[in-house]
This record gives structure tokens, C-alpha cells and sequence, in this order.
């Protein structure tokens, strides 16, 4: 690539899936990825362009003129094309829809109308629905003459007339099932309907919880009017089961090719609030700065009280995070996990007091201040754990996601209380 | 439930679907759920075995008698009784395999001699494999005929004389081509075979990238044994990207149900092994004692650049780990990673260091101590850029899972950096 050696380019993307082609064309930086987009034009097809990274992919689209990504949009599914339309700026978005044909142009506007992450920007229109009246046989002869279905479905949804899903028929049993036999007869009646506008959080929950292939999309009067497939759904588990971690960790959405920028933005954003945090801490320190200068093995020992908190509280957090994302911790148990976490932070706090509580004493030859280290090491491992997870269960009551917020309350109460409870516990016996 | 009212505990769980009624149990407490097990004994199916957690049904099924699980496990697709079977203790696991049928028994035999996590434990062995010379009419009759062939299935395999796969067929194709097509104009021929002995992860890495609804799984000789399909990878995806907060908080699995002194022992170990670090970053202060004594408003400050460079850290690694974990951090583009971060470090750590040095300057009219703690904020937020990411990239080089072991590295780097790089410099400039 680096040679402009065009053609041998060309000839090793051949034969790679269009997923590989998207693959590599993440591992190019910016300017790169526009000499490989050139060298490879005509294999570019609207696979590739889906199969994209959301940054890459808008870079890209952003380089192209409005009748080209309109031609790319016309051939993807809908559910593709929006996620390609969605990223976007308006102008950009109002030239490419300007451009596409109206039938199309239609479907992506609707689709754009839902909320973000709703089902209705991942629903495909594309489905086979078709009447309880109709047969097996009616069935396959109406797949085998209707060219322009789509080519790739894996149940058929049976309506009644006023388009309302009654009832889905797996593919698998059709091609089982005598020609004779009606609809009616094979089809599984309890479906999983999907409104509208529900989060595609919930849409992944359900799909995981029930182990669907597809499900149908229904608007407020119960009318199909999409389809979701598991394939799309794959994609959003991965994604919103692995943002725990970069959320809890104020890293924005971790994305190695969102612009530096933004990124910087999004992490310093996070750093600040800490930053506010960190220094009310510190002014728990400054409390003690006449018993420091008297003793200053003190600041030596703190921050191990405090750091330990703030691991300790991680630890509950992630798991009180976790277990509200996919719903396992809900108000019928919270009672029970409260008094699992603090029976956990107490056999901890115990083990680790007495730890560093026989150490400092026999490495300073001070059992006091052993004493004093191994209680304030309970009473923050108690904290940690109390805050771990009574914040996110708390933030949850109130509709904020605790992924996002949690960790500013926990490390802040573990590092103050920390800091408070050794310091005070060292000036109270007398230690300085 | 509580009043022991069985009859309405039944009817109440009876028009539950078996996700829900697994969702019940998980929801009370050990004594509640073996009350529960036995108000709604025969509402208890194979699939609601399935659904259920691992923890909760590991202590169901200890609970009851050998032939009781055997029977359970006959009822269950190969892969589900293996999932049931592999939590149980060797001798009970020997005892139910007793007690099955010979043909079950070879089965989850042979399924239990591929590596736990592996794609030959996740397999099943029912799947729908035809020879190539089969036209579209020949499989819908063998289909029609075959009653013990798989309910459910998505894709027929087409296999040669050695049942090596050649092909594969989605069931839609089939549907809509004449009778008389053969199957070989219609099967796909590029398909994606999963070595029995692949790790789950990279076989959901799989599905994911070629949106793959089954795959067919072979032998080292090219056999075909069994096939996945996307409905337990869901569940692998959901469970491989959540794991990765838990993993870098140390809090073990993090499942909720998990025996209590299993989770203790879990984070106890972890916290053991944050105190050595935090005992050598508080030695780092040790050095600084005197300075201390001198000036302990030094004491109070040094937490705040030790925190700040923890929380960068923090940050950068949970993005690495998430970008290795799905394979978008490679070899090929670690150089561009790793200078993105140090240039996302800098911008950070200059950011931070103008707002805590003014604020000290301003605060405690003291600049020089001001261009102290923000020359030292510069250096710890450096530090934490490229720790956070040279660590996880390392760790995954020598095959160590870097989402495990990454935070104990990068915390110890920032916290005695930390440390270090303010006090030291206090002492440097004479302010102590």
C-alpha cells in the first residue's frame, strides 16, 4: 500500500470476507484507509460499508459526495443503511435522502423517526408475513414465485387481517410439515412481540433470555411492522455487556477510532469530577495536618486504608453494576445482596485488618498504631462494600444508568471515610 | 409461598415461560428455592433446567438423586446436559452418567473430553448433515420422513463420502428453490468451520464478525460433529464481554449467586495481593518522612496525584483491554495505539496539571509548590497513558488475559509515581 502498488493491493482484498476487508481497513490510520478505499473501489460493496466501524465508516462516508452514499444506501438493508445515515450531521444526512429513491427515502425516515437505540432504528422491514389461512404447500409456492422476498429469513410471521402477528412458524417446521397441513396448525401462538420504541438494551435482554432467532417489530396498535434478527442483536450484547467496564472507568465509549479529540474530551470530563473529588479528600487530610507533622508515619500508612477501600468498593461495584445490567438484582432481592455485600466487606475488612495490623506492629514495634490501622481498615472495607452497592442500586431507582455514576460517589466516600477514620482514630488514642 | 400455599404458588408459575420460571428461583433465597422446586415438581422441565443460573442449579441438582438428574439430563440437547453436568463433582457426575443410556452417556462422554470453555463442549450433536447429490425436493421429503431428526434447526450441512462439510444450505434458500434443483446449486460453499477445540471466545469473536446463525464444527480430520448455533452464543457473548470490569475490579466471576465464602475467598485474594502494592507505594512515601514532618501539607496534596494518575490509568485500560478482548488491538496497529495514548496522556495530564497547580498557587499562595504538583500531575498522567496500555499489550503477548492481572501493574506505576514524582520534586526545589 505504502508502494501505490494498486493492483497487488487489489488482488490480496480479493478474496477476504467482507467482514476481513472491514477488519483491515480499522487497522489503517486516516489517510491510509482513503489510498486503500481507492485501490479497492469496486469491492467496496454495501457489505463492507455495514461491517465498518461506526467512526471509520463516518470518516468515509463524510469524504463521499451525497449520490454515491445514497447509491451505497439503497442496496443495505434498512436497518443497515440507518445505522450508516444515523451518524451523520442533518445536512449531510437531508443531501443523502434528497438523493435516494422515494421508497426507500420513506422506510429510512420512518426508521429515523424512532429514538436512538430504539427497536425501530434496528428493526429491518424486511420479513415474509402472510395469512393463518394459508397452507404449507400455499406457503412454499408463494416463497418459491415471490422473487423480490428477502433472500435470508429465518421464521415466517402469520398475520390476521388487520396485519396483527398471531403466531411465528420456524422454517424448520415448514419444511417438515406435509403439504395439506394450514398455518395454523404448525405455528408457535406465544411469540415475543417487540414494541417500537423499546431500548435496544431490553430488545438484547429478551432475545437472550428467550433465545430468539427474530421477533417481530409492532407499533402502539399491534400492527408488524419490522422484524429484528438475532445477527443485529449479537452485535448490541457485545456492545452494551462490554461498556460496563468503560463506563465504570469514566472512559467514555472506549472506541479506539473515535477522533482523539472527542476522546480527550470525554476522559478529562471524567477526570475533572474526580479531580473536585480527590481534593475533598485531601481536605479530610487537611484536617490532620498538625497530627502529620507531629507523626508522620501517618502519611506513610494512609493511603494504604484508602486505596484498599477504593479496590475493595470497585470490587462490589462491578458486580452490582453487572448484576443490575442483566437483570438479576432487582427490588425482590436487593435486601438480601445489601446484607451479602456486607457480610462479604466484613470477612474481608477482618482478614485484611488483621493483616496489616499485625505488620505495622511488628514493623514499627507499635501495637497502638497496629490497633488503629486494622479498625480503620474494617470500618472502610464496611464502607466499600455499604457504598458498592447501595450507590448504583440507588442511582437505578432513579432512572440514572449506575455504570456511568457510581464510581465518583464510592471512591470518594472509600478515600475520605479512609482518611478520616485512620487519622481520627490516630489523634483520638493519642498517637499523635 | 411463604404460607406454604402450594396450590397458588402453582398457578401462579404455571403460564410462566421456563426463562421466567429459572428467573423466579434466582430471584429468592436457598431455602425458598428448594420449597419453590417442590410446589411446581412437574413445571420443572428440562428447559427450565437450562435456563437456570450456575450456581443455583448446581446446588439444585446436589440436592437430588442421581437417577433423578440422569433422567433430567436424557431429556436436555447434548450441549445444555453438558453445561449441567461439568459444574458437578467428579463422583456425582460418574453417578448420573451411570444412570443414563448407553447412547446419551457416550455423547456427554465424549463431549466432556474437549477442554472446558471449548467449541466441543458447547456443540450439539443434533443437526441435519445431507450428501451433496440430493436434490431440493429429496431433503424436503427425507425431512418429512426422518421424525427424530433435530425440531429446530437453521442450516442443513451438506457433507462428502468422508462427512467432511462442503456446503451449507440456509433453510430460506431451500424454501424457495424448485424441487428439482440440486443441492449443490443452491448450498453456499465458503463457510466457517469450528475446530472442536477452539476457545468459546473466538468462536463468539465468529459469529459475531460473519453474523453466523450455526456453524458446523469438525474433527482434526475435517469431520463434521456437531454444530453451534447463535442462540448459546448469546449467552457467551453477553457473559465474555461482561467478564472484562470484573475481571479488572478482581471481583472474580461476579455472579451474584455464587456460594458466599467462594466470593470472599475470590476478592479476599485479590485485595491481598493490592495491599503488597499499596505497602510498596507507601514504602515510596517512607523515603519522604522527613520532608513530611517538615511540611505536611505535602501529605495532604500527594493523594491527589497518586488518585489522578489511578483513574487515568484506570481508564486507558479498560479501553485496551475491551479493543484486545475483541481483536481490534493488533499487532499491526499497537505502535499507532500506544502513541494515541501517550498523546491523549499528555493532553490530559496538562489539562489537570494547569487546574491543580493554579488552584494550589491560588490557594495556599504558594507557587512553587503549585508548579510542583502540576510538573508532577504531567508526569504521573503520562505514566498512567502508557502503563495502561504497555501493560495489557505485554501481558496478552506472553498469553497472560490481560483484563486479570493488567490493574495490580498499572495502580502500583501510578500510585508510588506518584508518590515519587511529588515528593520528590518537593525536595528537589527545597520546599521541604
Amino acid at each position: 500500500l505504502d508502494d501505490e502498488d494498486t493492483d497487488r493491493v487489489y488482488d490480496l482484498v480479493e478474496g477476504l470476507h467482507p467482514a476481513d476487508i472491514a477488519d483491515l481497513f480499522e487497522l489503517f490510520d486516516e489517510r491510509e484507509r482513503l489510498t486503500l478505499a481507492g485501490a479497492i473501489r469496486d469491492l467496496m460493496g454495501s457489505e463492507v460499508i455495514a461491517e465498518l466501524n461506526d467512526w471509520v465508516r463516518e470518516a468515509l462516508m463524510e469524504a463521499l459526495p451525497a449520490d454515491v452514499v445514497a447509491e451505497i444506501a439503497e442496496q443495505l438493508d434498512t436497518d443497515d443503511a440507518v445505522a450508516m445515515l444515523e451518524d451523520l450531521d442533518e445536512a449531510d444526512q437531508q443531501a443523502v435522502l434528497a438523493e435516494m429513491e422515494p421508497e426507500d427515502r420513506a422506510a429510512i425516515e420512518s426508521a429515523l423517526s424512532y429514538p436512538e437505540e430504539s427497536a425501530g432504528r434496528l428493526m429491518s422491514r424486511e420479513l415474509v408475513a402472510v395469512h393463518e389461512s394459508m397452507t404449507v404447500g400455499d406457503l412454499i409456492d408463494f416463497l418459491r414465485e415471490h422473487r423480490e422476498l428477502p433472500t435470508e429469513f429465518w421464521e415466517v410471521f402469520i398475520v390476521d387481517p388487520m396485519h396483527r402477528p398471531i403466531g411465528t412458524c420456524s422454517l424448520s417446521w415448514i419444511l417438515r410439515t406435509p403439504r395439506n397441513i394450514p398455518l395454523y396448525d404448525v405455528m408457535a401462538r406465544d411469540q415475543t412481540l417487540i414494541p417500537a420504541d423499546m431500548d435496544q438494551e431490553e430488545v438484547a435482554l429478551r432475545f437472550q433470555k428467550y433465545a430468539l432467532i427474530s421477533a417481530a417489530v409492532v407499533d402502539p396498535a399491534g400492527r408488524l411492522i419490522g422484524q429484528i434478527t438475532v445477527d443485529d442483536i449479537v452485535h448490541i450484547i457485545q456492545e452494551e455487556a462490554g461498556e460496563d467496564a468503560l463506563l465504570l472507568s469514566g472512559a467514555g465509549d472506549g472506541d479506539i477510532n473515535e477522533p482523539i479529540l472527542l476522546t480527550v474530551r470525554a476522559r478529562l470530563t471524567w477526570l475533572v469530577v474526580n479531580l473536585a473529588t480527590a481534593m475533598l479528600a485531601a481536605s479530610v487530610v487537611g484536617l490532620f495536618q498538625g497530627a502529620i507533622a507531629k507523626f508522620a508515619l501517618l502519611a506513610v500508612l494512609m493511603p494504604i486504608v484508602s486505596g484498599m477501600g477504593g479496590n475493595a468498593g470497585t470490587q462490589t461495584l462491578a458486580v452490582a453494576v453487572r448484576a443490575i445490567a442483566t437483570n438479576q438484582l432487582t427490588d425482590s432481592n436487593t435486601v438480601r445482596m445489601i446484607l451479602r455485600e456486607f457480610r462479604i466487606a466484613l470477612a474481608n475488612g477482618f482478614a485484611l485488618g488483621l493483616l496489616i495490623g499485625v505488620g505495622t506492629w511488628l514493623i514499627f514495634s507499635n501495637p497502638l498504631l497496629g490497633a488503629v490501622i486494622a479498625s480503620a481498615m474494617v470500618i472502610n472495607n464496611l464502607v466499600a462494600g455499604l457504598m458498592g452497592i447501595l450507590v448504583p442500586v440507588t442511582l437505578d431507582k432513579f432512572n440514572v444508568d449506575p455504570a456511568v455514576s457510581s464510581a465518583v460517589f464510592v471512591t470518594t466516600a472509600t478515600d475520605t471515610m479512609g482518611f478520616f477514620s485512620f487519622l481520627g482514630l490516630a489523634v483520638v488514642v493519642g498517637l499523635a
